[in-house]
């Protein structure tokens, strides 16, 4: 199984960390996460730098691809250069994103006759699509989903790995990074150590 | 104002960048945010590289010192050089850790006489040091701070930003993470925008 992250450059670096970190909390020898991007280093809207996996050609072959967000979604919405670069099949892969990128699964056309969600700031312009816009942290049509507020990558994260996955290792993997007492307690300690054995998720 | 944010190799990716997200929302001209660490690029337990902003001499003249978490914590709080490159001051820094960062804090003494937290599967090692070690996701003790669970993230870069500014800044920073309808709204568009405005908060 190959989840694909797509980055670029200005991106919400919550956005994509979070989910990033989420995905690869599932240990399995065939589960695989990639970050990448029209660039080999794309720089986040604070800065940072982050060398991705791969260029956007690992799309066509993930069992899911999940967009960031950030104020450059606007343009890239508009940029058909960069849609056409996106191969992607809404019949075989789980198709989601984070906040205004949105946007983009508007542009793609995959958001045509179902609802969304997306960031406050982002709502006119994917309304501008004809997009009916929801104001829900997560919604999920078949195999598209959007999800809006950084935190709400929980969602989109989860989504993927109960759909691709279970709904055991879903939880294991969103408790695991709840508050203490919210999630595990200092009792859990040994159920966290298995659940980063290798191998030791979903089998 | 100067925050720094203390990384290393492996550390744990979201209790750097959910912290580094979260502060990065404060836009005021006095207000920086560094990542540090003891090279220039380290890399994150799930194989990211980051390259940082500056060493660990960064740490002496910041107002607000934070260390991530990950399983090199264990090695970390044994290594005497490294701790005695870590010049700090609680008696005019507030000081804060991630998880098992909370093992820095104890080798550096500053955790004596005090309880804290730390993520479960630190918590022999943290007992270890003599410390009261209690299961919340936030203890705070004058200006030294401890959280545990990766989203407790939130209640110390929220610590930081309202010690140091004030509780609207803490406010606003918070909801403008959390997913849609459970912080902002899509009324809140304007709100959002002017949070984003070059010099919009706290002033």
């Amino acid at each position: 199984m190959k989840i694909v992250q797509v980055a670029f450059e200005g991106f919400t670096d919550v956005d994509v960390h979070l989910p990033w970190d989420l995905l690869n909390r599932v240990r399995r020898e065939d589960w695989r996460v990639r970050i990448v991007a029209d660039r080999p280093v794309v720089r986040s809207q604070t800065g940072l730098a982050l060398t991705v996996h791969g260029g956007l050609e690992e799309i066509a072959d993930a069992d899911a691809v999940l967009f960031a967000s950030g104020p450059a979604t606007r343009a890239l919405c508009k940029d058909a250069a960069f849609l056409a670069s996106l191969h992607l099949d809404p019949s075989r892969q789980l198709i989601g994103s984070m906040c205004s990128g949105a946007l983009i699964l508007a542009a793609k056309g995959l958001l045509e006759g179902i609802p969304a969600t997306t960031y406050p700031t982002a709502r006119k312009d994917l309304e501008a699509f004809g997009v009916t816009v929801l104001e829900r942290p997560f919604v999920r049509h078949g195999n598209i989903a959007t999800a809006a507020g950084c935190l709400a990558a929980q969602y989109l994260a989860g989504w993927v790995i109960e759909t691709l996955l279970d709904a055991r290792t879903r939880e294991l993997v969103l408790r695991s990074v709840q508050p203490v007492g919210e999630g595990f307690g200092f009792d859990d300690a040994d159920a966290i150590r298995s659940l980063y054995a290798p191998e030791s998720l979903s089998r």
